[in-house]
């Protein structure tokens, strides 16, 4: 710690305000992760993060906007994802959106919010509506514009259905033979799948 | 009430278990799904069911137990189902397999066990264990042995994974416009798709 920083103690400066910031959204994803939407409270994530209950809802606002910020966050590095999944040739956006998916659950840096979010939506209706607008809206909306087609959205969803049903039975449920399987044989097998929905007759 | 089943008051006849032990499954089977497994207590079940807690402790068990057997009573009507998809022309495998989990989901009868194994499952471990030994042996396995395929179960959980995914976006979070689409049009593109996975190069 320099001097002027220690000089700055006692009253917690504007500067600070960031890092409290990520601290509570860092703790309300593991929160969410480990305990489901329903179990997590503002108050434990305050605690865990060590501050009062009250900033937390100050920066943030109610449990489902905390909710959101925290996985909305862990989504920032994906964000142009979509966009790299959407443009490049058609016949190739079966295997980049399956490689960008893949790539996310593979990474365990990712997967745990990514955990929190099928946790939650699958028995919260408040983050049921995170998952629709963070999922859907952001990367099926990008993958369905570029499509061109009347049937665009339900084509991304049922390729996003093969998506979203293989990440549930190998990172969630664990089924095996597919939970200790190479990524590489699984993105062989779904890529053509996800194509198939997309740009099929 | 028969001045037979009167006399008998008192001292809980044989005759009367097969009803408490119906009774305690249809409480668990309404706790489960609504609770989900974390939130359902054993507790929880002998009082909607309005028996003593112990009796539940002795007629099936741990909360594990009773969930098994509480999802297991929802799956025996259709636990013939199974090996009607397994069996008949196996070119004709993937739509009956099809048909079969959607009329499962399309039933609101059958609906709600299967969402409270789904609810479960991905939020706990036990839960998990359950769904694995339900769906993946009673159900997968079998169409797999039908498969003669070195690769015949990485295929049945990749052609399930289609069908718990499209699950999961129509009936649990409902992403639209796939929880509106009409079955028979979700059916015609999941089932050639859920084929190809079974029996395709």
């Amino acid at each position: 710690m320099t001097d002027a920083t220690a000089k700055r103690r006692g009253r917690p400066p504007r500067t600070e305000s960031a890092d409290t910031r990520d601290r509570i959204l860092t703790a309300a994803r593991e929160e969410f992760s480990e305990r489901g939407y329903e179990k997590t409270s503002v108050r434990g994530i305050a605690k865990a993060a060590g501050v009062d209950s009250a900033l937390v809802h100050h920066y943030f606002g109610t449990k489902e906007q905390v909710f959101e910020a925290a996985v909305e966050v862990a989504f920032a590095p994906a964000q142009n994802a979509p966009a790299a999944v959407a443009e490049g040739p058609l016949d190739g956006v079966g295997e980049r959106l399956t490689r960008f998916i893949f790539g996310v659950w593979e990474n365990p840096a990712t997967r745990k919010p990514l955990l929190a979010v099928v946790r939650s939506a699958v028995n919260n209706e408040a983050a049921a509506a995170v998952f629709r607008r963070l999922v859907v809206a952001q990367v099926l909306g990008r993958v369905a514009a570029q499509l061109d087609l009347p049937d665009a959205e339900l084509r991304a969803e049922l390729a996003a259905a093969q998506l979203v049903g293989t990440a549930m039975l190998r990172y969630v449920i664990k089924v095996e033979p597919l939970a200790s399987a190479n990524v590489e044989q699984i993105i062989a097998r779904v890529a053509p799948v996800v194509q198939g929905h997309l740009t099929g007759p």
